[in-house]
């Protein structure tokens, strides 16, 4: 049996997010059509790093599938090439060592979460940033965010009908940027929660925009209660930007990304 | 009478280029149509620094009008916002000096040329960036690069069927950097040929790719002659990225940018 992964991107604009739903577009269904057609077996089940919602775009998601299949991986990703629709793209294909699981093996993930923050809309990135109109307090919202990190209770970021079986994870790093006219909130853990870096970077925005002060990102946390949260973000800010592994896995991986005369990704 | 300008954003995809075409749909033709109504003069003339192509990009284009309408500035780009289609926006309105006129007044202008350089295409960038999958060679690019700044005579880069009365320009600057896994080239000059910049683009990819030497770009220019250069880059790696007007105009345009309460645009 051979594990095979592969490095995906893609736009979650037109689909229902990546787990397989009755009668919706998503990302593992696009997938598991093409590799079941590739590899001439039903029903492939792609396994991914951690689903994304509808409308979440990724930049490095990983996944990976199981099969008996001798087929060459370079002939593999050029039918996953030629074969995908427009808006999802294989960035790397790796045969992985025995006992790697896309999710299981994951050490932590970064989301990028892109705001807009002007007063004209966007004609170029309309369904890729959120566009919050008045000036945000970015010092305030960096104040607010070094709450964050460390081993908590995140149950007032979990969205409903999540089926974690509990809400402790650990945030590594936030950290925000600008990017002219953006604001870029990333945010490492080792895990996330149903809506969780969504409901966080609504509510450092009601904290830009003045409507709470940054001191309540400790009484929020410390609630441990949905209703003391801010807003959920909308999901077109938000990109699966990078998925660690430990090592073995991480060097085969990224190996996978390149190709024989190809151009390295600087991912 | 009023002379207004815009700093208009743009996503060329959808285009036939800036300029009215009969039975086309154009930016200009979409400003036209939105500025008459909301001045509620016929046909008004939308005056823009330079045509752009059909599929290409504009971060920073600048247009102006003239009216007797005593509009405010602050609802005039309230009815764009609101009026225009998505994949145009207005990001600045500004009263400007008389005098002022979008394309004779500009001093320089630059260009971005967006590369992605990897096998894998790309789910999120289709439309917006040229796709090359063999490893480009930065440093033949850069050295080939370093020909073109002056003034000189483009004539081997001008496409056909132009309008242009000479093919004297001076380019004043030509950049080239890594982002990820593209590369982007900046070309800042006084002026441009039609398809100048993507018959550069172009020609600094075949060098890139090998087909020919850095020092060919000497020779192509010299050549006076389209034949002598490479392939015209696609139009959808294009952006216009940034016109500049000498002062006072560059001062009254760039705090158009600025609304009251409204972050600053850091163009």
């Amino acid at each position: 049996m051979r594990t095979i992964a592969f490095i995906i991107e893609y736009d979650g604009t037109a689909f229902s997010g990546w787990q397989l739903q009755v009668a919706q577009r998503t990302v593992h269904l696009e997938m598991r059509n093409v590799l079941s057609t590739v590899l001439q077996e039903p029903a492939v089940v792609v396994h991914c790093s951690g689903r994304t919602d509808a409308g979440v775009h990724a930049l490095y998601q990983v996944a990976h599938i199981e099969t008996v299949n001798p087929i060459a991986l370079d002939r593999l990703r050029g039918a996953l090439q030629s074969m995908l629709p427009r808006d999802v793209a294989v960035l790397g294909v790796a045969e992985m060592p025995a006992g790697f699981h896309a999710r299981r093996s994951a050490e932590k993930k970064t989301y990028l979460f892109r705001i807009l923050n002007r007063r004209a809309r966007t004609a170029l990135d309309d369904k890729r940033v959120w566009h919050v109109t008045p000036r945000l307090d970015l010092v305030a919202m960096q104040a607010a965010s070094a709450a964050l990190p460390g081993k908590q209770d995140f149950a007032s970021f979990e969205g409903h009908n999540s089926e974690a079986l509990h809400t402790v994870r650990t945030i590594l790093a936030v950290a925000w940027a600008r990017a002219g006219d953006e604001l870029h909130l990333r945010v490492t853990g080792d895990g996330f929660l149903k809506h969780m870096v969504r409901n966080i970077a609504g509510t450092l925005v009601e904290i830009g925009l003045g409507k709470r002060a940054p001191e309540d990102m400790r009484r929020i946390i410390d609630a441990l209660d949905r209703t003391a949260a801010g807003q959920t973000a909308p999901p077109q800010g938000l990109y699966l930007e990078r998925v660690y592994y430990p090592e073995p896995y991480e060097s085969v991986l990224r190996a996978g990304l390149k190709f024989r005369d190809e151009p390295m990704i600087d991912r």
